[in-house]
């Protein structure tokens, strides 16, 4: 497959998809204000940015709402304190965790300000994933399947997994880097299977990337030469650890009219710069270490709790368990 | 042009160059303790890596001593202080600018431990670079060329300057990204260009990316992947501005035994953890706004200088000068 697109149009079929609040969320046990998420809502609308992910939908009765901030929820009645009707062009999605989730939760899409229920699931739990997709579709939402982990997966495994989600309704395939571990020669033929096979299936493809090696926008670029449409990003690359594809250099790119960068510019001044001083995300040692072994990244999530700066001993660990 | 290598083998032909004295000399004025050198050349040794560039040798009769660190200057006397007699696998280089070095202080290679020098030259200083050039290498030594700013340039311009330069006898051409603006599927036609010119002159290429747009680690391993062999980094990316493409991540990437990973964390841990609350270098919006509108950073300068984080300001500005 030839790469789509040059470098001084836009592609019409591409869309900016935001995760600031659902991958952020992860940084803070989703402990955000209303005023940073309505701050990012009405950045995303302005920016012409097509999805905004405000949390997940897990429920109260697994996750405790102590331990959890309101957008690990996403209450119908809190979401729309935020986004009112949303009279936008600005569409909301939901991410669901397998096992989180109660699917008789999920109320039809006539009565919710929801749009899009995303379902994010390891490999093993792809018979659980199409439960919620089927469920989800049955009730008028857009859907997308998240497969998480596939650096670790035997290429007939995904080859098998991606085989049955073409049967499924889902509308977005995503091509997950989990771990940050991928470079973008890999990416790219990831992202001709992905594609090749959505095609055929009449979906579309998205790609979700970590910046563990530096490599999230990268990566994003060159999934999207190859086929992916759906762009996974999140103001200032706010997200778990070294953290996502930043939307700024994603909307800086895109050629399309329809994307604006200066209120992503904006909120960053007002939101991001304090945030910094506060929460801890971005390119460190130690989940560039966690990337480049293809690893789940805990030990770099303990060593940047810790404070833990004895990157050899975090290297020897690693090559140790192994 | 067809891809060179595969990403589990290693390439014999790749060579890696560390310039994190010279580059990071641009963010403090070339002030480093000798220990701080010191470190930095025992890393390089340990670590595998094939040249290490300790500075530049511009004259003290241009460029006043006051002004600039030791590390501006280079005199055999402070080089040797770290080095000694050199008897390492690891090459010494300088680098010359033009206008600011002066030809009759260079030393022959056999009265000097250093065994390369690199001329970095705008495209309109070509001719005084080749001269820079000859005189080099007349005097036994190694050379490269850094054609700098070439996103600025006409595209036959660019292959004007590439042919009188595969007419000289230097031995390495840089494809140099100086402003931070380009893309990998720029950099993918830039190396095949570069490539092709320096493979029929019995030439190599070589890359120097930074990191405005997060992509300094991408371009420069998109830039090996279709011919570039000697591959610029610096520890941690310490370099002006965005910084470099960090050599954690090229060791780490790259699968020839020879080079080690666990010295340069160990350099990390005690050089670059402390230096970091002392220097501003790495990616940030101001950088990143120049290398998006491909200008020299030196808004971004003065923003970082001033602490200035009026992001749409500067963006307003760059748009209004463009």
């Amino acid at each position: 497959m030839d790469k789509i697109g040059t470098m001084v149009m836009s592609r019409k079929d591409v869309k900016v998809f935001d995760c600031t609040i659902r991958d952020g969320g992860l940084v803070n046990n989703f402990q955000f204000e209303d005023e940073f998420v309505k701050g990012v809502y009405d950045t995303c609308v302005k920016a012409g940015v097509d999805y905004m992910e405000i949390g997940k939908n897990n429920s109260p009765t697994i996750q405790s709402p102590k331990e959890f901030g309101k957008w690990n929820f996403c209450l119908e009645s809190d979401i729309r304190k935020i986004v009112g009707k949303n009279n936008t062009n600005l569409k909301i999605a939901v991410m669901s965790d397998i096992g989180r989730t109660v699917k008789e939760e999920l109320k039809p899409k006539k009565e919710s300000v929801v749009d899009m229920v995303r379902i994010a699931a390891y490999m093993h739990q792809i018979p659980s994933a199409i439960e919620l997709i089927e469920d989800a579709h049955k009730k008028g939402y857009e859907t997308t399947i998240n497969i998480m982990a596939i650096s670790k997966a035997m290429n007939d495994e995904l080859d098998e997994v991606l085989d049955e989600l073409s049967k499924t309704p889902v509308n977005i395939i995503y091509l997950v880097d989990s771990f940050g571990s991928f470079h973008p020669e890999q990416i790219n033929k990831l992202a001709k299977k992905y594609t090749k096979i959505a095609k055929n299936s009449n979906k579309l493809v998205g790609v979700h990337a970590h910046n563990n090696m530096q490599l999230a926008y990268a990566n994003t670029i060159e999934a999207m030469m190859y086929g992916a449409s759906v762009l996974d990003v999140t103001i200032s690359g706010l997200g778990r650890g070294a953290g996502n594809c930043p939307m700024e250099l994603i909307v800086g790119f895109l050629k399309n009219p329809k994307y604006k960068l200066m209120p992503i510019l904006k909120f960053i001044e007002h939101y991001i710069v304090p945030l910094e001083k506060k929460l801890d995300w971005g390119y460190s040692v130690p989940y560039m270490l966690t990337g480049q072994l293809n690893e789940h990244p805990r030990t770099a999530m303990k060593a940047r709790d810790d404070a833990d700066i004895n990157f050899c001993d975090q290297y020897r660990t690693l090559l140790d368990t192994q």
